[in-house]
């Protein structure tokens, strides 16, 4: 099980998941470096964060019930999705991890992903992790076992369209979306969608070829808040509506 | 006067300039967005730090020698460059203001800027700025009265050769370099060159038409500390000569 650095559960409460009268919570989360890139190229898994703040997304995903991520960075990444961290030692065994994990949801819109063979898969069969939700624009031609899919009939994701059905049909009240850039530059735009974002800034530069994080324009924040640790820092914010 | 947070100067303190055996202590200093543009657009000025990483600049103005910037800053910009924080009181009035501000130094190959009808003029006509050395690639068709022109005989800067050169010929023994975007993507490179990365990291996004800071290729850093005030957090740090 990982262990959290006692004082960011404090720091990171009011970003959490709360009440937010029948919509779905997003929080946006993200590790960059200091010049914004999330990956030293595309499809490079890339480590940018210390140990410490990789702990607290598992912390942040046991807070939410799903993670959701583009199909770009589940094709480069493999990632498990799953949650390594839970409050008490007593339900920290292996085969709690699965209830205690998020719900992955993939947006897969022209269905490139296979969940067969996959970390994904592999950790579901061992008790570790939960199946995935793959949003795909039309029915699909291969139906794999385990996958749930959300037909959601247009090759645009409106995204409170996107979660208003994931909370009705699903009944996912709050969403972590953790990638890629693409997803993310996106949601940065939209204060009416998303709730809390929170950045991890990594000490060090991946150069001019990464894959950067920048929204279309400016944005502004808003009831903002930074924690710092052994080599990152956290920014905790939240969006505005309103532009400089 | 500006005034400091009382926990920024003991915080800076191992990054400033200090005996560096002959050599010029270069320290590399700006400020960014999360995103890591350093301006909306070029030529466009944007506030980015709160007021008391705007005073931490004027306290690292007061412990260089100089201040180095590139002149598609000095002609975006036409910034003042001089110091307005000094350790005491008495020492504040505005006829001290010189004596406590760093030469400005303009990276000015082709002889574009003007000093002449300059803030910086304005500032050293009333006692409260330095007069400052551009550096010229070739003989300057004209000499602006008050104007150091510093003849370097290439286009190309070789960062040691100039620095060497400033120390050995004006006695300049400490550099901080604010910008611009250019300047700075050059020297994130050279570890060789610059003994203190100093950067202010606001709390907001600039848009994916900003001016980014982001070297080349991928840089690592040592003795990284962080610090964080009210909007803003601040990275220093010194640059590893090891690739990741």
């Amino acid at each position: 099980m990982l262990r959290i650095r006692e004082d960011l559960p404090p720091f990171l409460n009011k970003y959490l998941p709360s009440n937010s009268e029948g919509r779905m919570f997003v929080t946006l989360t993200y590790a960059q470096s200091v010049d914004a890139k999330i990956s030293k190229g595309q499809g490079i898994r890339t480590t940018i964060s210390h140990l410490e703040t990789k702990a607290m997304t598992h912390f942040l995903r046991y807070h939410h019930d799903a993670i959701l991520i583009g199909s770009g960075t589940v094709l480069a990444d493999d990632p498990g999705l799953n949650c390594k961290w839970c409050p008490f030692e007593e339900t920290a065994s292996p085969h709690r991890m699965a209830e205690n994990s998020p719900r992955p949801i993939i947006i897969d819109t022209k269905q490139k992903w296979k969940y067969t063979g996959s970390k994904m898969q592999e950790l579901y069969e061992q008790g570790m992790g939960k199946e995935p939700i793959v949003v795909v624009e039309n029915e699909p031609t291969v139906r794999e076992r385990g996958v749930s899919y959300l037909v959601y009939g247009e090759s645009k994701i409106e995204w409170n369209k996107l979660f208003d059905r994931l909370l009705k049909d699903y009944n996912i009240k709050s969403v972590m979306v953790e990638g890629g850039a693409h997803v993310i530059n996106q949601l940065l735009a939209r204060p009416d969608v998303v709730n809390s974002v929170i950045v991890t800034i990594g000490s060090v530069y991946l150069g001019e070829n990464g894959v950067t994080v920048s929204p279309p324009d400016e944005v502004k924040l808003l009831d903002i808040d930074w924690w710092t640790g052994t080599a990152d820092s956290i920014l905790c914010a939240k969006l505005s509506a309103t532009t400089i």
